[in-house]
Formats: C-alpha cells, sequence, structure tokens
C-alpha cells in the first residue's frame, strides 16, 4: 500500500491506491480546508505535490505555471500505487482553534433580560421524593405509588414514566424503602426519566449546544442554581463538506451524505459534551437534559432530515418546530433519556438560532421602542420589532465575511489581517495582524478596513473600482480588471501576494448591499426610517471583530448614533442557555415564533431597488449617511 | 466433541463435553418437558440412556432399580467425555401442539357484549388525508401542515408526530402533491406513526395477543371492520424454565434468567405473528397495532421486569398498568412504532387477562344480576360482581388441573386419558383417550372425573381415601398408602402403569378445594349465597375438557342450576381483541380496573377455615350439594 505523507506536520499514514486525498489526509489526522464541500471550484484545498506522485484530475483553476509547480487540489485528487509527500499551505490548513470565551456572552447581556427567579423553571428537575411502600391493603403497584408521589411533589400536572425506570423500580424503591430521588422531565406533563437513591443535595447538571454552521460551542450548565459551569467551542466537522449552508445543502446530496453530515455534527457536539464534561469530573451520562439551537439546515442535518426543500422554491423546510426529542433518539450522548428543548424556527433561513437570540434583546421586552437585531455569521439573519409586531428576514450575505469567495479570505484566526490603515499618499496598506505574525489572509473585518480605508483615501471610488489614475505600486492594472495588493511578501507555499481583485470586492459589496438592503426593506415594510430605530444589536462571531466606523463607512450598517449600537455575541447560545433553565421562557419562545412575520426577500420586488442602491460605498443615497458625506 | 442422539426422534447434536442435557437437546431441536425449571423435583424430564455415557448428579426421586435401568433426570445431566444415545419417553416429550380451533372463542361469547358499530374505535386508523403543498405565504412546515391536515380530519385531539415520520415527511408529500395516507395511533391525542402514498382502501391489520403461562394465542384482525382474519397457539417457550407461575419467578432469579424469560416469550409471540402474518400474505411490518394481555407474572417477564416481588409478602408487583409502550421498545417484530395496548392488572394474581376476560361476561353489562367469572388455567382466578361491586381473587390452585405434581399427569393432548367410567362391582376403569391412542397419562379433567367417577361408586370416600375393605385389582396398599392404577398397560420406556396415589389425589382436592374455598369467601363477603348468582362463567383452556357434572361432583363447582354455567374459552383473548378495535372499551376497561377489589386470599383468616370445609368430596356441608346428598 502506498503511503502519503503530510508536511509540515510530518504526519504519515497508509492506505490503499485510488483513496481520495482529503480521506488520506482524515486519516493521517491532518484537515484540508475544503469550503466548496470538494466541488473543486474554491481553491481552498490546493496543496503542493513534493515528492511521488498522486491522480489528479484537470483543474480549472489552477494555471499552468501553478501545475508544473506541483500544485493540486486536494479534493479533486487521489492516491496513485506510488507513495507521495505533500505541503500543505497554511491557507489550507484548519486554523488552530482559538475561539472567544465563551463566559464573555453572558456578560454582554442585559441583566434584565435574563430569567428572574419566579421564571426559574428548568427543563429537568431532580427532587428526593418519599414513595409510600408496598403495601397490600392499598392494592397499589409500585408505579401506582410513584406516580402518586410525584403527582403530590409536582402538582397538579399529569406524570408518566417510561421502560427504563419501571425497570428499575422495584429494586430502588425496596433498597431505598421509598426514600428516592427521582429526574423528570418538566413539560406539558411531568416524566419521570431517572431514581435513584435519596441525594442530599441533588447535582442537576444540562448542556446548552448552539449548532453554528461553522462553530459549534456547549455550555455546561449546573441547574441546580442556573450557573454557568464551564464551556467549549470547536469547528463544526461538517466544515469538510462545505463552508457555507448551500454548499452543505448540495453536499447532502443522497443517503449516505446525508448520513455523514449527520455523523459530523453529532461528532462535534458529542466531542465538545465530553470534554466538557470530563474537565468538570462528570459522565456525559449525568447530564440530564439540553437546549439547542441552530439554524435551520444546521438543524434537519442534524436530524439526518434532507435539507434539500430549504433551497428549492417555494424554500419550505420540513419543520420549524420540532417536537420534544430525547437524546439518545438523536444520538446526542448525554443520559438517554434526556429531553432536548429546540429552539423554533420561523422559515427556511431564519432558524432557532434567531428565536434564542432575541431573548437577549429588547425584543422581546415590553417596550414600544423599535429594536433591530442583526445576526452575522456564515448566513445573515435580521429582525426589526418592538412589543406589537416582529419582522424576520435572512440576508443573502454569503460567506465572503467568513473569507468565502475571496482567494486570500480566511477566519479570524491567527495569521489574518484584520485591521488596514491606508497611505493617502501612496495607498499602501498598514496590516494588523491577528497574533502578531506574518500574515496568511485576510478576514471579514480586515476586508471591511481595508474597503473604508481605501474608499475614504479616495483609492477607491463609490462603485467599487480602484484608482487607475494616481499611481501605486499596490494597485495592478490588468486590462479592464484591476486589483490590490494587500501585503507583497510572497507566502510559502502559495507562491502569490496577499491581494484582492475587483471583482472581489464586488464580492463583498454585494454582501453588505445584501445585509443594508434587507434592513432599509424591512423598515420601509413597517413605515419607518432611521431615526426610529432605538437599538440595535449585532450577534454572531463576527461582530467581535467588527469596526463600527468601517461598517458603517462602506454602508453595511447604518450611520445611526453609536451608542444604539450594541455587540452581544453569541446570542443564540446565551437564549438557548436561557431556555434550558426558565419554562416560562419556553412559553414566551413558541408565542415569539407565533408572532414573528418572516419575509422571503427572493420573493419581494422591492428587493432588488434596495439591493441595486446599496451596491455603492456607503450608498447611492448619501443622506442616509450624513456623517460619510 | 462427543454427539448424543435422541431417540425416537433420531436426531444427534454434537456439543461439548459440560454442555447441559436441555441445552443440548434444545440444540437437536427436541424439546423436553421440565415443568418444575430444571430444579429436578418434578421428575417429568427424566429420560433413558442406551448407550455410551452421560454425567448425572444423583437424584432424589429416580429409585436404584430405575438408575440402574439407565433412567436419568435430564435436568441433572451433562454430557461427558464420551457420545450418548438417549431415549425420550413420550411423558418427557413436549407433546405435539394441538390446539382448540381459535375462531371457536368468538361464538362462545354473547354477541351483545362485543363493541357495538357506534363503539368501534381502532388503536391504530389509517385514512387518506390532504395536506396543503407547501407555499411561500403561509409559514408553514411540512410538518406544520401535516398536523393541520390530521387535525382537521380527526377533530379536536392534539396531533403529535416523531422522528421516523418526520424524516419521510418532505419527500412523500412532494412526491405525492399532498395527498397521502396516514397511519396514526389514536389515544389521549393522534400520534402520526407512519406516512405513505395515498391507498385506495387502506388495509389495516393489527394483532391480539393472549400470553398464558402454558399457551399463547395470536389473532390477526383487520381493524377496517373488525374481522377476525386468523389464528395461531403455541406453547409458550418458557415452560423449558417451568410449568407453572412460581416456578418462572424462581427460574428469574438473576438478569441472565430473566433475560432468558424474556426472550423466550417474545420468540414465541414473534414467531406466532410472523406465521400468521405471512399465512396471509402480510410482512409483519404491515401490523399498526396490538393488544396483548396476560397475567401480571406474564407481563413482568415480557417487560423484562423482576417478577421476585410478585410472590413475596405484601406481593405489590411492580407495574398494573402498563404506560402506553411501542412495539420496538417491548420487542415484538410488528410496526416499530405500533402502539400496543395492555390490559391492566389488579393485583400480583389478577392480571390484564381477567380485565380483558370480563368484558366476555355480563360482569361488564349494566345488570343487577350477580356473576361469577372462573378462569382456570395454570392458575385460577376467580371474580364476582354485578354493575355495582366486583370483588377478584386468585385461587392458589396450583398445576394440579394441568397435569403438575401428579406422576402420570399431563396436558389435554393426544394420549391423555379425559374421561374415566369406574365399573360400581370391580373399581376398574375404562378410559376414554383423546386421539383414541393408547393412554400415555391423565389429563386435569381426566382426574376430575376419576375422582368423581370412584367418589360416586364408593371406591373413593369424602375424605380421598380408596377403600381398603372392597377388593379391587385396581387398588393397591402399600402399608399406610394406597394407589389406584388407571391403566395397567406398561408404558414403554416409563416403565410403569397409569396409577395415582392418594397423595396425589390430596393433591387435585386442595385444588378443587382451593378454588371452591375462594368462591365461597367472594360470596360470604358481599353477603350472598349461591342462590344470589345469575350466571357462572368459566374461562380458560382447561374449561373446554371439564364435565360439569364431575366438576360438581367433587365439588370443584357449587351445585347450581346447570343453565347457569356458561363455558366462554379464552376469555382474554377475546377481551383483548375488543380491546383493539374500541376506544370507548379501552376507557371502560380502566374503569373496570379501578372498581374491582382485589382481595388477597393469603391475608384472609376465614379463607383457612373455607379451604378446610371444601377437603371434602364434594364438602363437609353437604346441604350445598343437594343433587349430590
Amino acid at each position: 500500500m502506498p503511503t502519503v505523507t503530510f508536511n509540515p506536520l510530518g504526519k504519515t499514514v497508509q492506505v490503499d491506491s485510488g483513496t481520495d486525498l482529503l480521506s488520506a489526509a482524515q486519516q493521517a489526522g491532518v484537515v484540508i480546508n475544503s469550503p466548496c464541500g470538494t466541488k473543486g471550484t474554491c481553491g481552498k484545498c490546493v496543496v503542493r505535490l513534493i515528492d511521488g506522485s498522486l491522480e489528479s484530475k484537470s483543474s480549472s483553476i489552477l494555471s499552468p505555471v501553478a501545475i508544473q509547480q506541483g500544485y493540486i487540489q486536494a479534493c479533486q485528487t487521489s492516491v496513485s500505487e506510488a507513495s507521495a509527500v505533500i505541503e500543505i499551505p497554511a491557507l489550507a490548513q484548519q486554523p488552530a482553534a482559538q475561539f472567544a470565551d465563551l463566559s464573555e456572552n453572558a456578560k454582554r447581556i442585559d441583566n434584565h433580560l435574563f430569567p428572574q427567579e419566579w421564571q426559574y423553571g428548568p427543563l429537568v428537575v431532580r427532587k428526593n421524593c418519599h414513595v409510600a411502600e408496598p403495601s397490600a391493603g392499598d392494592g397499589l403497584s409500585d408505579l401506582d405509588r410513584l406516580l402518586k408521589a410525584v403527582k403530590e411533589k409536582f402538582g397538579s400536572k399529569e406524570v408518566t414514566c417510561g421502560l427504563p425506570v419501571i425497570k428499575k423500580l422495584a429494586d430502588t424503591l425496596r433498597a431505598e424503602r421509598g426514600k428516592i430521588s427521582i429526574t423528570a422531565a418538566v413539560g406539558a406533563d411531568i416524566q419521570v426519566i431517572d431514581i435513584s437513591e435519596e441525594i442530599t443535595a441533588n447535582p442537576n447538571f444540562g448542556i446548552v449546544v448552539d449548532i453554528g454552521t461553522t462553530t459549534i460551542s456547549v455550555l455546561l450548565i449546573s441547574l441546580i442554581d442556573g450557573k454557568i459551569i464551564d464551556g467549549q467551542t470547536d469547528y463544526n466537522d461538517q466544515l469538510a463538506c462545505g463552508i457555507d449552508i448551500i454548499s452543505r445543502i448540495t453536499y447532502a446530496q443522497n443517503e449516505a451524505r446525508l448520513q455523514e453530515l449527520q455523523d459530523r455534527v453529532l461528532e462535534t457536539i458529542n466531542r465538545l459534551v465530553k470534554k466538557t464534561a470530563e474537565k468538570n469530573k462528570l459522565k456525559p451520562g449525568e447530564l440530564f437534559s439540553a437546549s439547542m439551537a441552530g439554524n435551520t439546515t444546521m438543524i434537519h442535518l442534524l436530524l439526518g432530515l434532507k435539507p434539500e426543500y430549504i433551497r428549492l422554491a417555494p424554500y419550505v423546510p420540513t419543520v420549524h418546530n420540532i417536537p420534544p426529542l430525547r437524546a439518545s433518539t438523536i444520538g446526542l450522548d448525554i443520559f438517554p433519556d434526556a429531553p432536548i428543548h429546540f429552539s423554533p424556527a420561523i422559515g427556511s433561513y431564519v432558524g432557532g438560532d434567531i428565536t434564542a437570540g432575541l431573548f437577549c434583546t429588547d425584543l422581546v421586552e415590553d417596550t414600544e421602542e423599535i429594536s433591530v437585531f442583526l445576526d452575522i455569521g456564515t448566513n445573515g439573519e435580521l429582525v426589526i420589532g418592538n412589543n406589537e409586531f416582529a419582522l424576520a428576514c435572512a440576508c443573502s450575505a454569503g460567506p465572503a465575511f467568513e473569507g468565502g469567495n475571496i482567494g486570500c479570505g480566511m477566519r479570524a484566526t491567527e495569521g489574518a489581517i484584520e485591521k488596514v490603515r491606508i497611505d493617502p499618499t501612496t495607498g499602501i496598506a498598514d496590516c494588523q495582524v491577528i497574533g502578531d505574525i506574518e500574515p496568511i489572509g485576510i478576514c471579514g473585518s480586515g476586508m471591511i478596513s481595508l474597503l473604508a480605508g481605501l474608499h475614504q483615501t479616495g483609492w477607491l471610488d463609490a462603485a467599487g473600482k480602484l484608482d487607475r489614475q494616481r499611481n501605486s505600486s499596490s494597485i495592478e492594472i490588468n486590462g479592464r480588471q484591476a486589483a490590490y495588493t494587500i501585503n507583497s511578501r510572497q507566502t510559502p507555499a502559495q507562491g502569490s501576494p496577499i491581494r484582492i481583485t475587483e471583482l472581489e470586492i464586488e464580492n463583498i459589496i454585494r454582501a453588505k448591499a445584501a445585509i443594508f438592503a434587507a434592513y432599509s426593506l424591512l423598515l420601509k415594510q413597517v413605515e419607518l426610517s432611521h431615526e426610529n430605530v432605538s437599538k440595535f444589536y449585532i450577534a454572531g462571531g463576527f461582530g467581535h471583530f467588527l469596526v463600527l466606523e468601517d461598517a458603517i463607512a462602506i454602508g453595511l450598517l447604518p450611520d445611526i448614533d453609536r451608542h444604539k449600537y450594541k455587540y452581544i455575541g453569541n446570542s443564540s447560545l446565551m437564549g438557548s442557555y436561557m431556555m434550558l433553565i426558565s419554562e416560562d421562557f419556553r412559553k414566551r419562545q413558541q408565542e415569539l415564533a407565533r408572532r414573528i412575520t418572516y419575509l422571503d426577500l427572493s420573493m419581494d420586488p422591492d428587493y432588488m431597488d434596495q439591493y441595486t442602491a446599496a451596491m455603492f460605498l456607503p450608498h447611492t443615497d448619501l443622506s442616509l449617511f450624513p456623517s460619510k458625506s
């Protein structure tokens, strides 16, 4: 069997000839980025053959020179009869995980938004309970007496009990002389999911899971006092199958692929849960409840539901509101009968992450003041409303802000240019790089900063064209196209400087226009204007790096009083946390989901007008950006 | 490896030395009776070593002569290093299955007792349903539209739907343009358990299962019209682990044994279901519902619940009323999400077979007339009541009537003496044998007939002692003990004639006394006497062979107007059938179970008096048996 060695990591694996190179890498424990989902169109998985040979399909994106230098697309390559040595360029490597501290999230949310003491009602409760001892006279079975005792403890709700508890009932009741601890899921009824010996202070742990397209975060919660104990974030293993929602849906084209996506997201979640539990000296089986949120596609993939109809007109998903499910039913490795709360979705592209996230804003409060909620992640979602109405839509921004569709784009991790200052005279960029190392690429906030800087210094006009008149060593004209070199250092393996073309600049302008047009349209729908907006919440990982002035300068965000802006981090995670600990909030969330009107922008004729108007820097209507005109 | 050959079947099997002989037989496909559950006390598994050698433990029940002749107890024997040839006597062989025609059962029940048309409401319904097509405007997911359509179809009940249906929802709805067939479980709410393309006349099949200690019966029902299509009966595979409830409970002494009992009963049920389904060109997966009944111990074993506490004071079982379960949860091989109805139990020894069976009697009707219900199977259960009260108890009759505890006793199958006429002068028996062949043993009705005949001809006195004064070639006196030879032919392998000892006669008198005492006690409890009884129902397989006059002659049944007696066959099976097809009956059954008072005779001081009084033939109080005095 041939071997494949992956440098610079120096990992070698022996595989059958014919194995595709991405699988070989995976077996070697090496992750190669393939954001387009192995379609061969993104070029992010380009690696270099150093020694030996491999079988590659013809490539439409590699130049003859690059091919001659040994560059190949990993997703289009399989192992041949011979062994091979590969060099993975920095851009093709999954960046080392550097995630924001999850404990920061709680601090960003206004205290009054969290469930108050009287609203506390976790998804699962554990209580000591005294069950009457067996007696011939009362005609009651063990189960009858258990249900009676639990009903007395919990009040009027119906009480049920499944077979696993019934199986351990007789021995437990007799060994403990009826003094037991019960674990029960609280919903429309009380479901006893476990029993054990009496415990002085019943520990009660649950988890919160935010399933993002790019990253997945898990929180460990003590349900006795609602305290957030710990948390972990990792990349979604599905990244190997595509960077954004659309490429995942495309990837899930058959049963086996859908199963693979389901396995990958479950593996990520279960890994994070296990790690977090073990770090806190808990077994996953000691976690008795979970609250989950994710966009509609992520939830469909988690449950193994075909996501295809989400992107086919009329864009109707299989399910918005997931019925109550147990952990074992969905493959979540916690206590098998643990109940799972899923935050309800509103539409194909406004999912449970939004109905959870809104609980971190005044949109769920009893106020007439208008709030706007914008979640920019791999996708963008927007909600506007107050205590009387709420309107939601998705902004088809595409993955540009996460580094997608941009040759030198990357996520905001070590080596990414995150801020750029442009010399007004020379047009040369001065870059600030995450981790203060040599730059590898540029992240979303870096690109916004770059465009803002170039535009404000006059090197980029309102239409997104680079200055062809003045001379800058950073601007290269190539016929009707121009490109801007951000950093001229040759990266070791990619063989080209960090640069951005006018076409790529247009991609970013399209993304910001999509978001601003959505915002404008929602305002117009409810006959309001910028002045009426009291609060503008920005959620999602991307917002963490965003410089407000830059975002306003390119017209991504409206030119309103800066104090109205509030960054709330991973609101989906924090909202899901609230759902785990409050029955009252779970009910309010259902009401909220019902009262939000979902607007499908693709069906709205006005949207294209708003979009076209926003395709300038910052906008065609400069009166909207008084501070910039 | 040594081989073991089982004659007269001529089956040979190769096994490891050390394998116990019963397992070796099982592997060879040969069933050897072992009613006491391998305790070595019943002697029913005695076989004869013809050639080779085996390792046997010392036997307390085989005579030195029998041991010398090569007789061994199979349950106390294991295979040695050498091969062996075994001869299985007829009594040790599981008799060939000859079961009563199940279709007879329906004919025995009064027509007015079956659910009437307006009460028809099967456990599962299948209906065509028009689900609205996906539309961007209504904001409804596939699931939302399905639930809406089902709710409209079924009226006001809540509608739920599990993950398996959600998984096939998107494709089915789109392929069929919303015109689908839904399969739904009807309970407190409507649970959609399957969907498929529209079907002109939706076939809807369910099964009814009666789990007896000895036999298991299955009926195949068409739920469109409630018609009984077919049925099958077989011995409960658990028979290898003990003949009666107590020996099964003893057998289930550890996890592995309990698991074995659960596996055996499931295997029997699944085999019967498969056979019945296939005979009618159906797959088990096309059966969408089941209604089950059995005594409390059988249901505990089916669910894998430790039965131990049923026979330990204060005799409180784990569960009377099984919560709604799905087929896959209990291991029943029909449609995985098919709902199972379990008839509720009342006490440790009055199970769901009784709350089902009572629906075949006037006890559930709106009448003041007093009915008595007696189910004699391996155990005996008795209920007395009318529209105002109902009192139930178990009669610890033991397995005597099924051939247990009687050396030459056997079940009522081919070769069993079922009726005996005694020559008043000689005291010699003239036997009627099932199948008109040479007799192998004597069944319950044969023993009752024998005792009645011997008593009526004066060869047996009221205390159960054989006549020592007159001379009969059939009576053999041996010191203080006497025995009666029913048939003097030497059976080929057992080496002894068919005979019954006074001790065994006492066993039968004990059994009949237990039942009569229970009946007397229940009457006394409600301050009624024989005259008040309007109807006396006899249920269970044993009753089929029972000659009323014989049973009254020995005092097993009261001496009342013969027209009041009614044999209703397998009432548990027929009652369970009613539960499958009528929601109204399922509710009435719950009410019935609540209103029945369970009397534990072992706790009642009066019971021993009644029992002692009934230990005569027919009774100490002859005024109770006017036609016999």
